[in-house]
């Protein structure tokens, strides 16, 4: 049984009833951000029931020292993690003396509404406390897109049953711990608490990092609307925390109000001794506007990234819901504005995984940030691993290779690797394919060749010699083999020649060697530059091409299909519908053994290159392979569902390809791998995108034109996205045996649509 | 460079001169044990440099809360770990005020001497205090083999350039803390301590397992000899710790002496509510007796043990204290006693393994025990087994084996895992091959059958079970395959049809078979007893049989040798002789998938089949494989160089039999792994006696006779050593060109000698 609790509406996620069994899934579901910082659904007021708190800053991690059963040489000590961050969201609430507590009181009409066409949260309920006072409760929270460091919530309290004495007890408190944490440790030292007035901050650093973050609130009290000019009757202060206490008489049916400002201002962003400074020019600002100026900023801003990156499903509430989660959840964790930040999986929800960075930016991500923002994001995405050449070359010496080989970890926030288990860290290698595919696909979608010769191609050297010393050359075969890797399919380790990894790594030679004949024709001062930095010469060109050349590709004459790894027909193959229901998932029921003697594949492997090289294989072949792989297929990562989803679409199987659209899409809504509470799947809402455009729109790029091959399942009545496409927007509605294409932009744009070029003028409609 | 200090002598182990930097290193080589109770060589007094302080309980174990990066299904919560017992042997010394302390005073004529022959350990030197005082100071102590639960300190001082106040104060003391927990948890919980007199206890329950254990000392000064009949003048008491204070004043050259009888009695052989009673009469006894006494008894038992385990080797005082350190450690680890017990890899010298029992008992160590004890010990040693069978099949169903299949732990305490790594815990699965191999080897060796059908046989059963569940078919190939294992040798992992682990699969199912028919031809009972109790039928014997007919053996034709696994042809077959040192040990330089796609092997694997099996092969393809595997073989596990030696005497080659030889038996006294200080090696030191007595001296048991095909390395004059072979004791003296036998027994014996019968009659030399 997946959940099911979250209420259909086209652009609100809304939970109606108060069940403690939820409030953890839906601290993960209620999420909000602004791409700086982000936090979960927590309640403001004191909890005592299960909660999961959690609140973060982009860009600041902590070094936390490793946990492994047994040591492998090449493990670093220390991997950065996501970090809690302070808390500024606290207000303990009083009525007549007694804490509010949902744990503790009678809870009705509780409801929640995470309205994501606004980019506000609300929460109201009515609760009874044990000393009998009724209050009914209204609480709206955003973090501002406009001013990045601004959170802002409005907390309303209305006596229902009698006139009673509301206290506001709103803090800021740096003494937070991370769920995650290897060893229970601290990860904040703090530094300095004070206040004034209405306003506090404490000041705590990061230990190791050394990031500053000063947190900051200003509160200000108003019954029935109006300003009650109340300062704090009380101050309670320690070197983490600062709380103030407010005092409000209210008569039944007066509503007590707190507007509580509060974030962070970071060392990333200022000098460290400005930041309180910095934290009082948020505040005046905000002070200035008000509270309902800087909601309608906030409604505006929103606004315009729905402009661009709206999809409408019409016929289908879940399906609409589903979309506009995923989209609105990644532009709360990643706009593109700063590239020393990338998209960690699972935003500001969680702190599971350890670094933010995987392969899941370049191979999920970033189509999706280059079809719905100006270019320069996805720019700023390859720059985020052009600046990290360095540290990568630096983790693939610590491994044995040389000679400016580069291997990007696995999992990383600046570079250095993030995650320990050698079977991943050492042998999930395939990570180095995708970050050279990303430089393919964003030259293909945008056209801006420069960044090849400017940053790319020395990534792609330092990619190619890795693949080069990698492969070993196995004298019976006569051919390089790539021993003792792990797949995108994470059920199977330290296999041999598994055909996604042996083909990729064939592609980045192929790739990089005809870069560098382009860079050398086209930019002949950068191909100096490059091969001088790079130590580069012809002859080590040469050998990497045999490599290349010579590539082992495992494949079945039986079945006509390349295979996963060598032996992989060894298994037992046996579909997943054959499967006792009660083995599922099989993660959760099978110890690691059986998974990895079993035949089943935890996500698009095989497939996931078909995927990626689309155009090198036949329809026919596409078929062949996704007949063979599909069946044996959990989908029991995230990523999974979304490609098998495009290519179902790609092969006219429209009601497989919605139910895995489905699937993808109400992943974290309906929950079907029981984990939400643990925080949301954000790459893998990308792959959702994907499904619709790539899959149901059939949209690809192929030599400078967009193409499309729209599809439409039944269930649905029409669709539509838009597509930046070369700073010209391309707007796609698809309704049963009709598309329409309008364009906004300056100049004419071909399309090819079913194979059948036409052309689209700015501004008027086209229908085929 | 391996460590090289210790001073060559045929029956002691011997330092000389006193250096910091060894002292972690020879508290291990002068560790001392009796098979109950065990300790690393710390000084009694106190030390203030670096010490790796440790003395244990045989048998009690704290189940230690597991670390792992990340937790995979099947690991177990917890797994017990060899565990740090209370201190009984601290003595602190002050001579006139001030502590003697080897890391603040002046030093010389430091000597350790570990007496093999009467097992005893002795530490003498003479020290300059910062006071300006000079000692000399003697130290003899030895764990009582005749009464396992007593130890025996005396602790002479004698000043040299003034007369002194010698201040002894003793303790027991249970605050002690494992070097190898997990969380940094403390496992003993202080129940009670006393005093009386010149007697102390503090009495300690583990957490969780609940062993309790009262640790006791009684002490006696003397001076000059002569007892001083002097009482405590103070005493400090805590719930955890004891220490009384003996003052003594001595002239120059006289010397004061403490003696210390101290140790533990243990709720394992007594009631709760006896422990300090039982340690009394412990006292009481020493007591009556005496030190020299005790010291002489000590003496008569390890010359008991001497004149049957003893290996004499003329010419070559390294290969001579080499092999008797070997066999004393062993016997000073476990002596057969108690059933309840098994055979640590590190003995009583450290803790760095979890867990005691590793297949190593039945593959290595249960040869020395049948050939040098009562062949009830080796009995015990399988009895073992078969009392923890049902946690085995636990074990297995956990991994998803059902129907009484049996998986044995990697590693166990009391039956239940004690190791999580996935690779190792779910994938070295061939331990219960040498579970199996092990009753085999027992009734060839000691003729002895009723063993399977009283309690071999179920083992036997679960284990053939376990293998017909594990093996899987593979279409392509028609035979049975084993998938996702880790062979014995550890530097590949999750591979596919492991030669060695396939072959004793198929062996264990095949002799499983064959012990079912003759229990049922044999012991009727007991097989209608068996087949009810494991619910067995024909027809499931039937089903295994065909796993075991049709197994996958992964063959070259180019080579004409067994592969190692699946695809290890793939791999760059580069001789470990072509490898620059530097990179040696490659588990110490070498990042873990640098290793494993490697052609490397840590230890023998094809070639540990070769030698189970040996009767199966010819020896020209014992050749062919010695001579495609020993190339790549590693040896960096202590396991591997004896097996490796066996094979080059087998093959003549006897120049790389010594070679390995040596490594073998002075592994730790020369410290070939760097590792020495975190404790022996003490199951592969049974290797050490294979490696003699059936590689140099050819020893085999076929048709329930003894062979020999006696060689000698050119190094050697000569060699003896004896066996204990079904109640008669043949002792074997090879010297170039001739060999003699001499038996201790009844009746006459005959043996097969280079293919020839000849008969050994009672105390009659024989010579060939």
């Amino acid at each position: 049984m997946n959940q099911d609790y979250i209420v259909p509406n086209s652009w609100s996620i809304i939970e109606e009833g108060f069940d403690a069994e939820r409030v953890q899934s839906s601290e993960s579901l209620f999420s909000i951000g602004n791409g700086a910082m982000g936090q979960r659904a927590n309640f403001e007021e004191h909890y005592s029931g299960h909660t999961f708190r959690g609140s973060y800053i982009a860009g600041v991690y902590y070094p936390d020292k490793t946990k492994v059963g047994w040591w492998k040489n090449g493990y670093p000590e220390y991997f950065a993690k996501v970090l809690n961050a302070p808390n500024w969201i606290g207000i303990d609430v009083q009525v007549n003396g007694e804490m509010l507590d949902l744990a503790t009181c009678s809870v009705r009409n509780f409801k929640r509404e995470l309205n994501m066409k606004e980019g506000w949260y609300n929460r109201s309920f009515e609760a009874t406390l044990q000393n009998g006072a009724e209050v009914a409760v209204n609480v709206t929270r955003f973090l501002s897109l406009v001013q990045d460091e601004l959170g802002v919530i409005q907390y309303n309290v209305t006596p229902l049953n009698r006139s009673a004495q509301i206290t506001f007890a709103p803090c800021v408190d740096s003494a937070v711990k991370n769920m995650d944490a290897n060893w229970e440790e601290t990860f904040w030292e703090p530094l300095d608490s004070q206040h004034n007035g209405n306003e506090a901050f404490v000041t705590a650093r990061t230990f190791k990092t050394h990031f500053t973050a000063a947190t900051y609130m200003h509160n200000s009290i108003l019954v029935n609307g109006a300003d009650a000019q109340v300062l704090p009757t009380h101050v309670e202060k320690t070197d983490k925390k600062v709380q103030l206490t407010y005092v409000v008489e209210a008569n039944i049916n007066d509503t007590a109000t707190i507007i509580k400002f509060g974030g962070y201002t970071v060392s990333t962003n200022h000098p460290e001794a400005e930041l309180i400074h910095a934290a009082k020019a948020v505040i005046a600002s905000a002070k200035a506007k008000g509270y309902d100026a800087l909601l309608e900023e906030q409604k505006q801003a929103w606004a315009g990234i729905w402009e661009m990156a709206d999809i409408t499903i019409e016929g289908d509430v879940k399906a609409q819901q589903g979309i506009r989660f995923n989209i609105f959840q990644l532009n709360q964790t990643y706009l593109g504005k700063d590239p020393r930040l990338n998209i960690g999986p699972k935003g500001f929800t969680g702190e599971k995984y350890g670094g933010s960075t995987y392969w899941d930016t370049e191979a999920y991500c970033i189509p999706f940030y280059m079809a719905t923002k100006d270019q320069q994001v996805a720019r700023n995405l390859l720059t985020y691993r052009h600046n990290q050449l360095g540290k990568a070359i630096e983790n693939a010496a610590k491994l044995g290779f040389t000679n400016g080989a580069a291997l990007y970890p696995m999992v990383t926030m600046n570079g250095e690797e993030c995650h320990n288990e050698w079977e991943i860290t050492f042998e999930e290698i395939h990570r180095n394919g995708a970050i050279a595919f990303a430089i393919y696909n964003y030259y293909r979608f945008t056209g801006d060749y420069s960044y090849i010769p400017e940053k790319g191609m020395e990534v792609l050297i330092g990619i190619a010699r890795f693949w080069y010393q990698r492969a070993t050359f196995a004298a019976g075969k006569d051919k390089y083999v790539i021993l003792g890797v792990t797949g995108p399919n994470e059920y199977e380790n330290n296999v041999n020649n598994n055909f996604y990894t042996n083909y990729i790594a064939k592609w980045c030679i192929d790739y990089a060697v005809e870069q560098l004949a382009r860079v050398k024709d086209e930019y002949a001062a950068d191909h100096e530059r490059i091969m001088s930095i790079t130590n580069l010469d012809a002859a080590e060109v040469r050998q990497w091409q045999k490599v290349a050349d010579s590539m082992y590709l495992p494949f079945s004459d039986e079945f006509g299909v390349y295979l996963q790894q060598d032996g992989f027909l060894d298994k037992e193959l046996i579909p997943v519908s054959q499967l006792d229901k009660a083995h599922r998932p099989i993660n959760q029921k099978w110890s690691w053994d059986r998974i990895l003697r079993s035949p089943y594949i935890k996500q698009a492997d095989v497939l996931q290159g078909f995927y990626f090289f689309e155009d090198h294989f036949s329809k026919s072949q596409l078929e062949k392979h996704f007949d063979f792989y599909e069946p044996l297929t959990v989908h029991e990562s995230s990523l999974s569902p979304c490609v098998h989803s495009i290519q179902a679409a790609t092969l006219g199987r429209m009601e497989q390809a919605y139910t895995f659209y489905l699937r993808t899409s109400r992943l974290d809504l309906d929950d079907y791998n029981k984990e939400v509470e643990e925080g949301l799947h954000i790459t893998s809402m990308a792959g959702t995108w994907m499904s619709i455009v790539e899959g149901f729109g059939g949209m690809r790029v192929k030599n400078d034109t967009l193409h499309f091959e729209p599809r439409i399942p039944e269930q649905w009545q029409g669709y539509s996205f838009k597509i930046n496409f070369r700073n010209q927007v391309l707007k796609v509605s698809v309704h049963p045996g009709e598309t329409r294409f309008t364009l906004e932009g300056g100049h004419d744009l071909k399309v090819v649509v079913n194979g059948k070029e036409i052309t689209v003028q700015p501004n008027e409609l086209v229908t085929v």
